[in-house]
């Protein structure tokens, strides 16, 4: 299962050595610690070491990073021979965009003289665009090699720092936990690019694009760890005090009351009564998704709860009709579902924001205004004005993650990145070395085993 | 494998919408963002964002959410065929318990004008509640449709909540980490639940009823979590300070002493010294319920490890020779052995608490009496009154458990429900769509294994 | 597979209920809580409860207590018939090692008017030591019982007590992160017990010295939450405000170059250019390791990324080329390759160190200098001397990891400790029942499969 094209020996070492180098080089002329990581500089301020953002950040951090590192990578290995390449390439992709975003998004936000001022916020954003590049390479995964997935992800950090700039900085739009700056972006860019990437006679591998029954539990280890920490996800980079307090709640029974409508919707789409993995290991989680930009608003509980259970009823709806009708009419091929988990439901979180920022009112909020609004709050603009505002961002990030997409698409489309063949998409074989020892089963007549032994297939 | 009576077609979407309706309604009328998470309220007083609960308690809360979905769903997933379900049914009854015991709890202890206040401490209790429920799932594993689960959760919440009310709000017991509330609780309930529905012919599914090579290494995913984060669990809503810090060191150190008097009386109680992965998935946890009600006073370092290796050595034995005997002469099966782990360390757990308590004086204590025995601190009762209320509370737990699943179990027994029969017990393919594809060897003669595919069971 | 020599039914109880008992006395005579944990000394002073270390310390806690249990104990579990012996021997040494260290180090360090007073730091740091027996554990995988794994602990704890003590007391080094006290130590030292256990007829277990699919996806977890978590490793008792958060963001840094330079180095020196899992496994980690020492001085992020880069590329070519070697020539059987991952990148890490230190300046780091070299502040020494005393402390290391392996290597060849014999290592059915239910499948003419079924062998 070795063929040149997918060989790896040259192109996987060139570009790591070269991204690498040129980040190192770049962090060198660009990045420093910023006020809070610098030893001068902390010190010279008269505060305790108790107001470091570090204790007030970092453990949300470590959850968005479990969530990026164990649950992207896990939640993909349900594919029976792909489970190497599922954490491995999310891994790889992963390592690298963190360190790019920091450098994309410290070149749109966070210039100071020239440089750009890291610290645990910094790191909690990059991990958030690392998450965008692999809900898109959810849409592609098993049919790239990791060489195209690099180069996905050079391009799409890049484009995901202009939308957000766009969004967070020039439109004043509210999305802390990224319905649309994060989910739909990803979402639709990833999308595009499998659209570009068509495989018209991918059924050759239609038999490894399944599970078997230890992978879909490898998954829903993903699942549970992405389902946990959401409300993490949502809340690491608001207000500090209430904002944090409040979206890490409305997240969690978001996604309680999604799990109750996955559950019930796989049931009842089922001819025979029987749940589907793939439906409780991604819709269950698109409460946190919708959940996204008005987590931090004053959603009430109850009002998260309907929109956590809208968003397992129309994500299960998606894997059972619309994933088929996407795949034969729009050939759309995605391999996990992203549309159904991602996409749909990161609309609804942007449509749920707008409307739940159009009707915001001080009497609500109080001076929490300052903090969820600031625009409302200073007057700059009135609530439904940024009611709009936010309607429109999730037009704007629509039209950028698929522009990006159709454009990222067709540079992957070079030969020379080593995608797979129709024949061995799925196959963890074509990139790593895989033991196919196998246990072999010695046979009596009577079929009464007797014992058995491995043996390795040459 | 699909017959009428398990089909969960109708059944399972509707209790999910129903109940989760009901949940929203429930809501909508009754609960409020508390002091801390509503905007209003936060920035109407004087303090810094930094004091809100969030950064004191949230750590803590993902701890404990993870042991409920990651630390309970994946212990259980030792059945070889019963993964799936292990875990899924644990995330979906917990989804529901999460909110309903918000309600409950919110009614019995937390209702300020009319209204339910939440926040994270109210999430804590939350999941206290649900861990509850899942012990009883424990029990009843592999014998129970999801709809008799989610009947049984809705009624163990609310029995849940009574119990928690007359214990720590009528009598002012002091239960922390749940060595009462919720270990002995949800054991003794869902052991009575799995007397009440008895399988005489279960032994048709016996050869399902064990765990392989794999599953055990998954479950093995479950007991760590649990066991590294007991200490989290225990502390999670003990007062502030030297109380939380006590309260995870204390348990820390019970844990690390059950866990090497379980592997050794794994090996003692084997014929041929081979340690049992039942009792190292099990009883090494002991420990920690068994600190669960201890575990915030001065028990001091050595007095938690005597404790904890007092809990595992019972645990162990209880494995051996008492679970064998409840089945047979008692009519018990209880399928995870949660007697061993949570029923006699809960009550192992509740006496030492009692007698800590009764012993606790100001010499000892000094001003942190108030937030340990604040009854004690305020002259109001006496150590020893104290010490006799504790013990006072375990036998009203264990009644309320027992009739509590005594009743529930009866109602459980309706046909509606869809209870798989006793030959198809442990088996996921009832309620799940399993994959059944294998893998096929060809062999040649000499048993020299040419090729393997992939093939279809129809 | 039993025979007299392994079978731990005495041997195994008696170590473990004597060590235990001894701790359990040991600490009644020697440990009282400290002042943060004791509720009369904590109250006795005015301050917040917020104040408490519990909540600047406990988080980073749990990051290294997982990185402990799951990270080391599923990282080990690639082979394919020693997971339940990975994890579980894991889960047995580290429960002993904590209590252990907690009295050895207590001893060293922390004495109080004749008693060793604990909380939160002194738990992170019997992690620590912990640690460095578990990399030791690496070395000797699935050639040593319990009971030799039990003995090895209890003197290298002692002699890691030691070390850490001559570096940190008596010599001033700065080593936050341990590659000297904790990588550099626990590798040596294991390295040469291994030396001194040489098996020469150890390719009598080679089959089974190797992966399987599933076995590599379960070490992915072990390896993707050390890779997560080690930036709370290196910050975990570093000085609070800056230097934490500082560290955390350095390794974070280091560890994303590492994983780049792994990915290209071991596509590089692979003959099919297809990557090795033992790489991805193992090398991505080198670069916490290598920040361990330097990670809280001020050594910048690029600094931090070229650290982590050159430990990817050192620790691939070790798997590559230099564990064959070390093999063959030298003797020295190293299962997990620990002188790849902890060995080298620990010596990279000190050399990294010492130059760090031997730069530092005032202008760079401003009042910070206090936290982070306090000899160099108070004008004890100047920079190039301490650069000195961290090049001198790896030496120091080396010696004592060395010396104390050959001791503890010898002692562990008493034949009462049931080491497993050349032909049955890497077997998890020595020491462990293992359920032997295999599934068989009956094959009918022309290959179709009609169905499957368990049995037990016999």
């Amino acid at each position: 299962m070795t063929d040149v094209a997918t060989n790896m020996r040259l192109k996987l070492p060139i570009i790591c050595f070269i991204l690498e180098i040129i980040l190192i080089i770049l962090f060198g002329v660009l990045v420093q610690y910023n006020e809070e990581t610098d030893a001068k500089e902390w010190h010279k301020k008269n505060h305790s070491d108790y107001e470091n953002d570090f204790y007030y950040r970092y453990p949300s951090f470590q959850d968005v990073h479990v969530m990026i590192f164990i649950g992207f990578g896990f939640l993909m290995t349900f594919l029976q021979r792909y489970g190497f390449s599922s954490v491995g390439f999310n891994f790889l992709i992963a390592a690298f965009s963190l360190q790019w975003a920091t450098l994309m998004q410290g070149f749109f936000h966070g210039m100071h003289g020239g440089k750009i001022h890291i610290g645990v916020e910094s790191m909690i954003n990059a991990d958030f665009c690392t998450g965008s590049v692999l809900i898109s390479f959810g849409a592609v995964l098993g049919k790239t090699s990791p060489v195209q997935l690099l180069v996905m992800a050079l391009f799409e950090v890049t484009l995901f720092a202009v939308n957000e700039f766009i969004l967070l900085t020039l439109l004043g739009t509210r999305d802390a936990g990224g319905s649309m700056t994060i989910h739909t972006f990803g979402a639709y860019f990833g999308l595009m690019v499998t659209r570009i990437l068509y495989r018209p006679n991918l059924d050759k591998s239609k038999h490894r694009n399944s599970s078997v029954y230890h992978s879909d539990l490898f998954a829903m280890i993903g699942t549970i760890y992405l389902w946990m920490f959401w409300p993490s996800f949502n809340s690491a980079i608001t207000a500090h005090g209430d904002d944090q307090h409040r979206t890490a709640m409305n997240t969690y029974y978001s996604l309680a009351a999604c799990t109750l409508s996955t559950y019930g919707m796989s049931a009842l789409t089922a001819h025979d009564g029987k749940l589907d993995m793939v439906h409780i290991q991604n819709a269950a989680l698109a409460g946190g998704v919708a959940a996204g930009t008005a987590g931090e608003m004053m959603l009430t509980p109850y009002g998260s709860m309907i929109v956590g259970f809208l968003a397992g009823i129309i994500s299960v709806l998606g894997f059972k009709y619309l994933s088929p009708i996407l795949e034969e009419k729009l050939k759309i091929q995605d391999t996990c579902g992203v549309h159904n988990l991602h996409g749909m439901p990161g609309i609804l979180g942007a449509i749920v924001g707008a409307v739940t920022a159009a009707v915001a009112t001080a009497d609500v909020y109080g001076d929490g205004m300052k903090d969820v609004f600031p625009d409302v709050a200073s007057g700059k603009v009135d609530a439904s004005y940024q009611g709009g505002i936010q309607a429109a961002s999730l037009a704007v990030t629509l039209g950028i993650a698929l522009l990006g997409g159709l454009i990222v698409g067709f540079i992957l489309k070079l030969p020379v990145f080593g995608a797979p063949s129709d024949t061995i998409c799925y196959e963890d074989n074509i990139y790593w070395e895989v033991s196919l020892t196998v246990q072999v089963f010695q046979f009596v007549p009577g079929n009464v085993l007797r014992k058995y032994y491995d043996i390795m297939i040459l």
